[in-house]
């Protein structure tokens, strides 16, 4: 190890920080008190329902791990076109995602309690227990990722056989690969999540509050603990899984394409190292921030996300600020342009966010808009919505577009004459990786106010079902409408970082192809002009001419329409397993009501169990098909049309479903928060015809923004890592 | 005109044949009565409701051409970037297409009252009189679309200064630019005519049946004869303007690549000739493919079907076998591969038209399904409806695909070992481009039975307003219900031919490049290996090379993110255009009812103009927003990004856009059927709470499938076409 600068030690050592930290905050949050013995009571149902889905979801998650494990060790030992390393590091990266997100979701369900109860001492108080408990999550996620990261870089560092760069690519590249292991992880984890959470809620929601006439989290409603025990598994251990694969893959993508980029310069050690620093200063900073948040009793709706906005942007601020101290101490070539690179993700994050909320708050005119189309019907409330959801796109994508070009030039100096040469392609899309790696280096605090909603969500659920005084509930519901910005802000980042992830592992493909045709054998490039050239000496353009992955090679058109299939496939088997289970429960509640005599007097306990156990199964049924073609379709392009067919694919799957996934998380959030809208007393208030209209609107954004919208993110990435993990494989064997 | 080969005249001939048999087809359908008083007063005001659309819409078209003509005088003789036929070539395409879908519509509007009062004496008689004036419509537009080309070419022939390849490459690439006047025009037609139509028909269904509970096409609803004006100026004249652009782009896009691709062969004019002669022949066969379409009285749903699929199968036979006499007699190269590639795209186009069917008729399963969903209300109805379309798109993404590949095979005699040589390429691009040529050339007939249906729709609604006989109104709506099967069979094949046409306008845009380069007076082009080679003799493989149009530049990754985002953004305004416009006449309507006493006894005539009015002026105000950003986004892309990121954006555009109208056009079709399918007395029938959630799900469904998802047919040409017509902009001036 004596290779290994002394700098990179701040990687672990942030990781171990971060854990040490999630630890503090879980041990603090678990002396809280839980509260009455009902309070308890309830707390302990939606806990085991919880751990009871995750078993059952690890349980087939281990099966399919098992079956790409023996896959993977075929490439490798049988047909060696794959490095040895990669089971064992698709197969780590799968089990840190799953204990990050179990972890979450554990810390989640013992917090939900204790907010509520302590809700019933004060706002502030309800805030912090709340919010650090979903700092634990967000912290976990950062710190496992980390840890990770480094554990294998001082495996690998130690083991493979190679020097100077070519040691640095395998050691990336085949870190990279892990990202695989937590990308199947995070897919399962938000298909699953996303179609139980969604079943259990349009269930309880259609035959509870539109046809019985209850409120939501009444106790009467059979529904109701499987509709809290969605928000833990859902909301936070599928988000926690889809943000940790985020979080590495930008991080290892980034590493690899710089191990390629600075070789030239004998930089490459620095354009490794600096991605990792950047997120473990990230760590530190985010640990600052959460510290910050904190607010007063009676405090307006303005002044807590105010609270909650304090620790995001100082931990923003100073990061950008470190950034320039840590490329500068690194003496990375264009250490300035980098640094504005990472700014420019930070921005680019911030202003996504922002748009999220212009179009999915009641406080702006597009929700509103909607609300108001109430008027003429249900109808109208899914047109307007759609319409609005599909404008929408416009901002995230342009600023997108912007961060792209502006990343990339930073990183070569603004070299616009020379933008696309050999050597400043590979440095302007490390620019494109660092970018991500910004958006994501305050990871560690803007995950925990994401995680924060579902936890105040189910502490308003657990208030209302032991029957807590109305003010506690007032309370948490004030929380609760934090979490519900908060969330939607969050999809709107978490879709942002997936897109410039998936650009990165893209660029990183490149660089994954080269070190599989080498391990293949292969030596020698034959270029189009007639010459050859080493592989090992190959720029990225010389790889672009040898696969000819131009936009006119039918391949690549082909893979290109493939690609912008999957997305819409991929949400339409989503949206049709959320119908189905939803289908089943209703039929669940419906016959409970039926046949259990007294429930809607409350003199009779609903067979909650049951309701759980519906979900799960129906979950479990649900996710397995469309999450095995997203695993298999890129295998498939790869086999028929090669490189250049894959390339296609993951360009046209990324375009498409970033926008699709923007449109159906702002829709869904949109017709949400226009209901609220009129509940709160506007266009005829709660009850009126308006209101049923947009109850409509709701039911129908459920899936779009809970179940379908993020699990798009995970496709795109996922896509982009299976091509990767086979890209040996395609290079070995494809027909055309 | 010496060097003009004497099998030329054909297709003149030809178009002159169509547009006789236009001619004939008018004049026999006039010669038939319009019936009682009653009928003949409805039919004249939906004759004047439908002129006054269209002279309306042709004032604002003209001053948008007339703006975009000194554009492009300014391109050609101020700037000196542009060839100068361009600004009358672009004039001529507008004034055909639009032309095309004033015949057409006019001709509807005449024939509505004849096929009503034809159905009172036999089936037959009014399915011959509204096919027949169907097949007006597909016969002027294939007609004057050959008629154009004819005279173009000649014209063109004469007076350009150049010879051999160089000639043609000059003719044909110039031609190509009149496809821009044509796609214009059909964008406002589309746009405009979508707006209006759904405006009248969500507004006629969400007061008339919702609220007031009376009947489809009932005389008592103020807006009925605005709706019936509805499916004129949208099914009929928009449907028109749309395929007449496919036509032409596609064998202009052909000859194009055809002119470059042989020139080494010296088959240029060949390659030239074959795609005109092609549809030559197919209009030969449409003609006679029309005369065989008969029927029985009494004949079943499955017999009419059978009726029209006689015609369209026989011409399709015919013109398969044909194909390979043409390419034989013409001798060129590898005309057996070739005429193949015509017949891929053939079949694809019918098993596109299969997979519509399958997915939107009540006879199968997937719609039965949305049908069953009402059974927990409309917001599983929408869900379901959105979770099916969806899902439908993997068939004819899958179908265009193998179509691409296949036909690029075909053309290059399957020599997969160097499928991507600077030879192959062109020859393979051409067989793409004349697979599209293939998927049309039986448009006069398949074309007749698409305009037939809202022929049909119309003769009902006359029916239903003056009070005919129960048994004529039950034949009327048989000949309805074909229609409906029919346009989603053509909404299906709409999108596929625009698909393949755009795949061979992307691959124009290069050669449209090419001569823009030569014209700004550059000679040579430097190549990434450092050498240099005369532009005249660059093969497509070269100007990829040269302006590194491959998938790791960021003008290109960035130029894919903005095309996607253009067919969403497209498709939201144009929803939320019918949303707005829909409210105008739901006041309207609600005006009516409530201040003219005895409307709804039936004793006061509604005021039928205000709420024609009111559509003509709400569709005029909401076209020009979507329609201008379509025309200027490419224009913008290419100046700030160049070429490559025009590129990006349409192979964006064109895969994101595809699967959206795929997606649109199924759902709109399958909500449509699933309420029919209840209103034949399944899942509660008529009345019941299934139907009115069925109803919610016909009202999204209305500007899917006809606004928003037909117009992205028109977006994803339009794009392309932009792009030819300023490529000498582009490459003279672009920022990165």
């Amino acid at each position: 190890m004596s290779n290994t600068p002394l700098i990179f030690w701040l990687v672990p050592v942030a990781s171990l920080i971060a854990l040490g930290f999630a630890w503090h905050f879980f041990r603090s949050m678990m002396k809280e008190s839980e509260g009455t013995p009902r309070m308890k009571e309830i707390a302990a149902h939606v806990r085991k329902g919880a751990m009871a889905y995750l078993r059952q979801q690890y349980r087939v998650v281990a099966i399919v791990f098992l079956i790409l494990v023996l896959f993977f060790a075929f490439l490798a030992y049988g047909l060696g076109v794959q490095n040895p390393w990669v089971p064992f590091a698709f197969l780590t990266g799968g089990l840190f995602s799953g204990l990050a997100g179990f972890i979450g979701m554990r810390t989640a369900t013992f917090a939900s309690a204790r907010t509520a109860h302590a809700a019933s001492q004060s706002l502030n108080k309800g805030l912090k227990v709340a919010f650090r408990s979903g700092a634990v999550m967000g912290l976990v996620v950062v710190g496992l990722g980390l840890l990770d990261i480094s554990v294998w870089y001082l495996i690998l560092n130690h083991f493979i056989d190679a020097t100077g760069t070519q040691k640095l690519m395998i050691i990336t590249t085949t870190m990279l690969t892990f990202g695989m292991g937590a990308s199947t992880q995070a897919l399962f984890a938000r298909v699953g999540g996303g179609i139980y959470t969604k079943a259990a809620d349009v269930g309880a929601d259609l035959v509870g509050k539109v046809e019985a006439g209850i409120p939501e989290d009444d106790p009467r409603n059979p529904a109701t603990i499987a509709d809290n025990v969605g928000d833990n598994v859902g909301d936070v251990a599928g988000m926690g899984a889809d943000l940790y694969e985020s979080y590495c893959g930008s991080i290892l993508a980034t590493a690899a394409l710089g191990a390629a980029a600075f070789a030239s310069s004998g930089m490459q050690m620095q354009a490794v190292l600096a991605p990792m620093l950047i997120a473990a200063v990230g760590i530190l900073l985010s640990v600052i921030g959460i510290f910050l948040v904190r607010t007063k009793e009676g405090a307006t709706m303005k002044q807590l996300l105010g609270a909650l906005g304090i620790g995001v942007n100082v931990s923003s601020v100073l990061i950008a600020i470190c950034t320039f101290g840590i490329l500068y101490v690194l003496q990375i070539d264009n250490w300035l342009g980098i640094s504005f690179s990472v700014i420019v993700g930070l921005l680019a994050g911030i202003i996504i966010g922002q748009s999220t909320e212009y179009y999915t708050s009641h406080s702006y005119k597009p929700t509103q808009k909607i609300a108001k189309s109430s008027e003429t019907g249900p109808a109208t409330v899914i047109i307007s919505g759609i319409g609005m959801g599909m404008i929408s796109t416009a901002i995230p994508v342009i600023t997108i577009a912007v961060a792209i070009i502006l990343a990339f030039l930073c990183a070569i100096n603004f070299d616009v004459q020379h933008m696309i040469s050999a050597e400043n392609i590979s440095k302007g899309l490390y620019g494109i990786g660092i970018a991500a790696v910004g958006m994501l280096s305050t990871l560690g605090i803007t995950l925990a106010t994401d995680a924060y909603g579902p936890i105040a969500d189910n502490a308003g659920g657990n208030a209302e079902m032991s029957g807590l005084d109305p003010d506690v509930r007032k309370r948490t519901d004030a929380l609760d409408a934090l979490g519900n910005t908060t969330a939607a802000t969050g999809k709107g980042f978490a879709i942002g970082s997936a897109a410039l992830t998936a650009l990165a592992l893209l660029a990183s493909y490149i660089e994954e192809v080269k070190i599989g045709m080498q391990h293949i054998g292969e030596t020698t490039l034959q270029l189009a002009d007639g010459t050859t050239k080493a592989i090992a000496d190959a720029n990225i353009l010389d790889m672009m001419d040898y696969f000819q992955v131009t936009l006119m090679n039918p391949n690549v058109l082909v893979g290109a329409f493939i690609g912008a299939m999957m997305a819409f496939l991929f949400c339409g088997l989503t949206m049709n397993a959320v119908g189905r289970a939803a289908q089943s429960m209703v039929e669940e509640v419906r016959r409970q009501f039926r046949e259990i005599k007294g429930i809607l007097e409350g003199k009779a306990t609903p067979d909650y169990a049951r309701c759980v156990a519906i979900s799960t199964k129906g979950a479990q049924r649900e996710m397995l098909f469309p999450s095995i073609i997203a695993i298999v379709v890129p295998i498939l392009v790869g086999f028929i049309f090669g490189v250049a067919g894959v390339m296609g694919l993951l360009i046209g799957s990324l375009s498409a479903g970033f926008v699709l996934a923007v449109f159906m998380a702002n829709s869904g959030g949109a017709w949400d928060n226009a209901k609220k809208f009129i509940e709160e007393g506007n266009f005829g208030g709660k009850g009126s015809d308006n209101h049923k209209a947009t109850v409509v609107g709701d039911t129908v954004g459920d899936p779009f923004k809970d179940t379908s919208g993020p699990s798009l993110n995970i496709l795109i990435k996922l896509m982009s890592m299976v091509s990767i993990v086979v890209a040996g494989l395609t290079v070995s064997m494809h027909l055309l």
